[in-house]
């Protein structure tokens, strides 16, 4: 009881279009720590207060976007049920063997309706944080390496079928939903963000026609002070930067959303509401979105990237 | 699953030696809202983000301390199931009616071995914030009203048999242990922080000889920033001021310890870690609590007043 | 010596195209506090950390922009002085009787080849804060009405013949050069950030065929956070944004530009550079100013508006 | 006019007891950067933001405190002109010629009734920043290297005699007094605020038997965060603090006093007042300084280590 099954992100598979320079990037600039690299050569990597091995793994392609999102989950045994309410369901799932991803046990993976893979997996090498896990230290120079957000801390997906989204994610993997967006001139739940915690989200989807597609992946920092400052160092590497330093209507959060060297879309996101799933989730309409703020609070108004540029 | 059973720190009820005083404190200095006063002359009040209709509650009394601590949980099959399960553990379990609270279901409630009250219950009335559900403002005025806590975060509590807490708050309520402190020279842990959240803790004990004491109520704040505030605005209305402004090494939260009118400790706490029931505990040893900065960054000492001063 | 002749910037008149409308923006959503009116119908306002009787003068009038710009000065011996160089410098100089402005002395005015007009005044009411001369409280709640700038800090105007303003402001009035930008593929100074103090900048002048247009005022918050909360405070009153929350390059200030009732741009300003006359200023290209991010650190481009948008 | 004879504070050297040892704190825990060393063996470092060759001096010594205390000044004339004011005023004033400390000119030297050695010159090497001068960048790595103050700001000095120190930087050197305590029962101003820019203060004394004592030197920080991670990474080099993280009453600045390895107290300081000379100093009684907040906001109290504690 508590927090149980499904707990947090775990990590994310993106496409670099050149990897190497991916590294640079979440390694230097946003200041990840490279925990790995695997014999596929892909790049793993860790902010300074994750515990896990990794949240964030990058492989060379052709084209940019996210591979898979993963969950972990409290125990073995929670794979094993939601593997059958899964296919109860009538969802395809995989077991991808532990140690496919470094330091990563057995994973269950399945297809969204929205057509993107996510994975959930019970266990992944606790590698600690340099605070150290007895009498740990007040601070280390980690916190200030690059950008240096706290953790990986959710991602935003544009596909199809978020009615069904909703419904597996609440229904099946036990997240409530937050926060969400109503279609113009509708009821239709447009955009959705849900959560396994009392975090502001773990997760959000906004409708979209092609499906499996990565709006951003979001990483968090301590204060709106670090969301400034993440925006000097992305000044300081020339990193594009898409909408603010504002505010988030939707959450409540500090943000910027600015671009990595492959064009994937990341957030630098602080502060934000907490959420329980006994609390009705906050509606946002359309107008809301875009006038109310909900999107952009300094501006209140719709930026056209928004909806349209995904990877 | 995800968030399930017990939810979060729901209401504390504390003793006040002048009640009207009391009210002035937490409304007009702390910023609280008062949302309610029943036939027993109890105050009810609740902080500008929560959206039940109270956390704190007030009466008059002839000594300091808390009466209880609320929990709420998901259902009120949660309640019937933590009942059978305290009494399979020998706990006695009380149940009050609904009502009894302002606006607040049924409530299941017991005696920790420490000697405090706990309570559980699944239905409080949702009085939503200022901000409002649909298209919600990006700020009201209520964010600065006083000190303006988001909300009632935690409450540390001391008195004997912590081991026995421990068990009943992991094995039984399903929460986790995000950080311990041992006792001189020993593997006792001393000093509990729990989670049934990825909060940085929900409740956290301390051992002591007398039983039922209450430490601190704690409330959280947006910001490092909002700390330093709420220091002016307690120098302004002259609140003593124990410890702080400073950092805690256990959470990593920005902290001030300070009194009310009454000599009951609160504390103004912001950040923290997040945790997570597969993450292990964080371990202090008693040096590490003091002279290790667990207790306060700045100064790694041990502040008397942090052993001795208890209502 | 050390602070001498001209002070600080301490009084712009503003024109309202809806005084009423006016009053309740700069009082009641920027949280100025008003300290006056005038039998011409004035009205007078200032900050909660500014001791003189006014720095923001309010008049209704039937189209937008800036009346004048006036200087405190350290004595009415600095007027004579100022009067006499600037007449042999060729400037037309008028005295304006004490008393025309609220508890204001008699004040020297000059019209700038910008054509703006500056006055220098040696006298206006010490009215104090709200902390106080003897023993000042730390906090009052005055720190928290509306956006609560602490001051009014600068003004950038457009106009022509900066060069002639740069020449005036260094040689005659003492200040000093701290950052300026040159035109395009040119050695030419299109805008200057100019000193009495060792502030940022005390008044800044671009480049604009149009003479004695206001760009914008600026009004100092405390801290990143405080510019935040007036993005916050701004949308919960839905006043438009032009540029911001980010950084300017020049002066290293966090900023937001937005626009009062009557279409007038202000600032709210945070940090920013000390400047000081013996250090060489800061010299921006015009690309500087856009792509190098001197206007806008974030986004690092040129905004049409700042260019075109004056009243 | 406007800023003009004595600029800024400019330098202080100090003694330190192992001069290795100190280095290794001023440079690497606090984040100065080593610009020098001379054939005497002394150590020469700067902050980030300081554009002139060295702020901080450190030399071998077999006791702790302050050497001297250096103020720039606009020009060579100011030399003469204050050497004169001086001698007439019957102090002693003595010319150390350029060289004699790594790239400052000629400096003009004279001892305080205080007891402390004070020095005006007027060139010091500009060395710059590594922001740049033109087109400067938006981030250095330098602003998170160690605590990272922005610059030397001021210094606090404790001796005798200390009306005679207000009459002579007022009267012959220019300064204005921002704030002041006076002494018990009495209209004695027994400590001094004093300020040659519209900062919160350049120097500060307050009486003591013993002369020619320093209190700390002070360091600025950007904001309050950044006094908070200030606290932080003391704590992780084990410095030992004195008072804080806290706001003065006395200049409302948000600070931290720590010493240093050889025993010297220093200050992480942020934010403060803006004076003026045309302004009424702040006055304050002895009880203001202690239970008024004047020291501690916070805690409101006298904390005996200030009145005893010098080096």
């Amino acid at each position: 009881m508590a927090l149980t099954g499904v707990l947090r992100p775990g990590h994310v598979q993106l496409r670099m279009l050149d990897l190497e320079e991916g590294v640079r990037f979440y390694r230097d600039v946003l200041g990840l720590e490279e925990t790995g690299r695997d014999a596929a050569g892909r790049v793993y990597l860790k902010a300074w207060d994750e515990r896990d091995h990794h949240s964030i793994v990058l492989r060379q392609a052709d084209r940019a976007g996210m591979d898979f999102f993963g969950f972990k989950v409290a125990s073995s045994a929670d794979l094993d049920r939601f593997e059958a309410e899964l296919r109860d369901d009538g969802l395809k799932t995989e077991r991808i063997p532990a140690g496919e991803l470094l330091e990563t046990g057995e994973r269950l993976r399945f297809e969204l309706p929205s057509g993107h893979l996510i994975e959930l997996y019970a266990e992944k090498t606790f590698v600690g944080s340099h605070f150290g896990q007895k009498d740990p230290k007040p601070w280390t120079p980690h916190q200030d390496r690059g950008i240096a957000p706290m953790r990986f801390d959710h991602a935003l997906l544009y596909g199809p079928n978020v009615d069904r989204v909703l419904d597996i994610f609440t229904r099946i993997l036990g997240f409530h939903l937050a926060e969400y967006v109503t279609l113009p001139d509708s009821d239709v739940k447009g955009a959705l963000w849900l959560c396994c915690s009392n975090k502001a989200h773990d997760i959000a989807f906004v409708i979209h026609p092609e499906p499996g597609k990565l709006h951003h992946v979001s990483f968090y920092m301590e204060s709106i002070d670090r969301v400034f400052r993440a925006a000097d160092i992305m000044a300081a590497h020339d990193i594009k930067v898409d909408i603010g330093p504002t505010r988030h209507g939707i959450t409540r959060g500090g943000t910027i959303y600015a671009w990595d060297p492959s064009g994937n879309r990341f957030e630098t996101f602080s502060g934000g509401n907490s959420s329980y799933p006994d609390l009705p989730p906050i509606a946002w309409t359309w107008e809301g979105l875009g006038e109310g703020g909900g999107l952009d609070v300094a501006h209140r108004t719709m930026h056209e990237t928004f909806l349209t540029v995904v990877t």
